[in-house]
């Protein structure tokens, strides 16, 4: 039903971008533009680091004051905008104000995001100039090169589309998306912008990207950290002319979770100094909300990382981390596997299957599961990378 | 008042020690015995992880049963008897049951201890040859060999000691600790024993040990994670004859927080992959939990850390754990420190003064400072060490 498709972020129709180069970064590309015509519905979720960036504050303004509808979304790397007071509020409206110009809409339907150093100023000027070229380069084919402007210290650029058929037609959604967490000194954000030319409620917008979020981007970590920039955009511009109804919607969510479950795979992947995809699996907890929680802690914990980067099935380290997540845990009935490998459950430890559970762990995708024992049946999967010795070179060596 | 004395656990009057090898590790000594004489009444706090191990469990047990009257403790490193089940608690007993034969006394005036591999059987036979050595063993003049007994990847033991003079005369407390948090692959815990020849009511022991250890033993961290056999015990003997009585309180609390204060910062220096001792100083906040939450959340925070590594004042990094630690925080009154030099405060850069901060930086203790900005009074100061490739190198390359 739902189909891999070419395009990144322009794959749904109705939507151009363009990736350009205007010297906020010491080089590459560092501004991204994208345009809805006609313009799109607009949902957003944002950080919920209290240290709000400038761009974070006039996007939800902006979404507040158009009704959330979006002509465009402007994007530079390389500076965050965060921390910078006032005058970072001035610049983050002046970015908003010279790509309503350029698009030829009213500043309230532009959306503005920043990723990079926190505490530096953004200079208007640049993106002035940035704005002008990107709007110069807008097209169809330039999905990847905005996707690349939007990256700070990411390995790769990350874009994605699918195409879902259905009995009421075929629809896109597209996305582009760069790291996860605070994984630069100094430098921020997880970002995703999606697009879709399927005509969905605003009420039905913001309930698929809720919905879709939470086991997709709010179940990923790299390194604990939230970010002051934190942002994801989905535009739906209808000229696809299928309109989402109830009867339509799973297909819509199906369709939206296929991209950001790569989108956000993705960034994992990408982590600082990853080499290893990791997916944690918590089962048998009271609640999904206490499945994510132990997930999550597991996920973050210092030691689990470090075990997989080391390739050790160490699961005393899960049951530990189980066992402090706030959670409610049976350790008399609990079972930890690593990948197929049940190495500890009601209390009986399985020294022999290490060998076993060590070469699963030899992988690039390694799967941990831990059944916590309670009786209760939610589970929830986080996935999180490997803590290398990399990531604390990279984290700690950066300035100097 | 208080001052600093050579003995350990054993300079208090009234304790002798031993610490032997019998063979739990594969070198080195791994069981220490602590007696006291006469019987000393003792005040215990334990981990709060959920996976209990059986040593916590019997440890309990005995403080209950005997009234928290204790004869000894005997504590063995290079495996924790922790998910070790049904049969984990029969050794744990057992090793209470040895003890108490060999220094004569019931079983439930022994305390047991353990610390290292998770989910790993204990060796019942081992540890019966390890008491009858220690026994033989057994005076004033061991304190060290019992401190280097308890260790398990510290790179030193941990000591000290205090006599208090107070106009109703002179008491000491003695102790010595273990690494803090689970500072190995598959090893665990922050182990303290605490002696002391004062007088003291059950109450008062309790009393003086949480108000203590709250900003000692529990504001320190190297890892963010809580061991299945954390354990701090406090005996107090009476031998010196000082009986502390409300008059006399404040003095005990001085003296048992200096030698706890020196214990908990001896934990982190010694932390895996340490290069610097690190205090996190949380001010303006609404409440001292508040504080500590906050102290604790940059405490931990691997980018906080890195950056301490890589002696790079990255402040932002700060802000951005403080808006995300759920609590009370206010960005545009905020103010950082990193020595005594304000980097951002009120929305406000101080780009210039960067160079100074990281001349601070350089240093093996440095100091960090965040005014939440929330008009509050109420402060917390957190330990914690940097964070270092070597600490991934341990932690990953450990069983390889």
């Amino acid at each position: 039903m739902v189909e891999r498709i070419e395009g990144g972020i322009t794959a749904p129709a109705g939507f151009t971008a363009a990736g350009v180069a205007c010297g906020i970064k010491a080089s590459g590309l560092d501004l991204a533009l994208l345009v809805a015509t006609p313009a799109a519905r607009a949902a957003g979720i944002f950080t919920t680091n209290l240290a709000v960036a400038a761009p974070v504050v006039v996007t939800r303004e902006h979404l507040a004051r158009s009704g959330a509808t979006t002509r465009a979304v402007v994007v530079n790397s390389g500076c965050a905008n965060a921390c910078t007071g006032p005058s970072g509020l001035d610049v983050a409206r002046a970015m908003a104000d010279d790509t309503a110009l350029a698009v030829g809409c009213p500043p309230e339907q532009v959306l503005v995001s920043s990723t990079g150093v926190i505490g530096a100023p953004l200079d208007p000027a640049k993106i002035k100039a940035g704005v002008l070229s990107a709007t110069q380069t807008l097209g169809r084919d330039q999905h990847t090169a905005a996707a690349e402007a939007i990256m700070t210290t990411d390995p790769w650029s990350k874009e994605t589309a699918v195409r879902a058929d259905t009995p009421a037609g075929s629809f896109r959604v597209g996305g582009m998306a760069k790291g996860a967490g605070m994984i630069e000194p100094n430098m921020a954000t997880m970002l995703a912008f999606l697009t879709t030319d399927a005509e969905i409620s605003p009420g039905g917008l913001h309930r698929a990207l809720r919905e879709v979020a939470d086991p997709t981007f709010n179940a990923i970590t790299v390194d604990g950290e939230t970010s002051t920039n934190d942002m994801v955009l989905l535009l739906a511009g209808g000229s696809s002319g299928v309109q989402i109804d109830e009867g339509l919607y799973p297909h819509f969510v199906e369709a939206l979770h296929a991209v950001c479950h790569e989108l956000a795979l993705a960034i994992v992947r990408g982590g600082e100094g990853a080499s290893k995809l990791v997916s944690i699996h918590v089962a048998g907890a009271g609640s999904v909300d206490e499945a994510r929680q132990a997930a999550k802690a597991m996920a973050n914990s210092p030691l689990v990382k470090t075990a997989v980067h080391g390739e050790d099935p160490n699961w005393g380290r899960l049951v530990a981390v189980a066992g402090r997540a706030g959670v409610a845990f049976e350790p008399t009935r609990a079972r930890v596997f690593v990948g197929p490998v049940e190495l500890f459950g009601h209390e009986t430890v399985y020294a022999d299957r290490e060998p076993e559970a060590a070469a699963h762990l030899k992988q690039d995708e390694v799967s941990l599961i831990v059944d916590l024992g309670t009786g209760g049946t939610a589970s929830f999967t986080a996935w999180t990378c490997d803590f290398s010795a990399e990531y604390v070179r990279i984290n700690a060596d950066y300035r100097t």
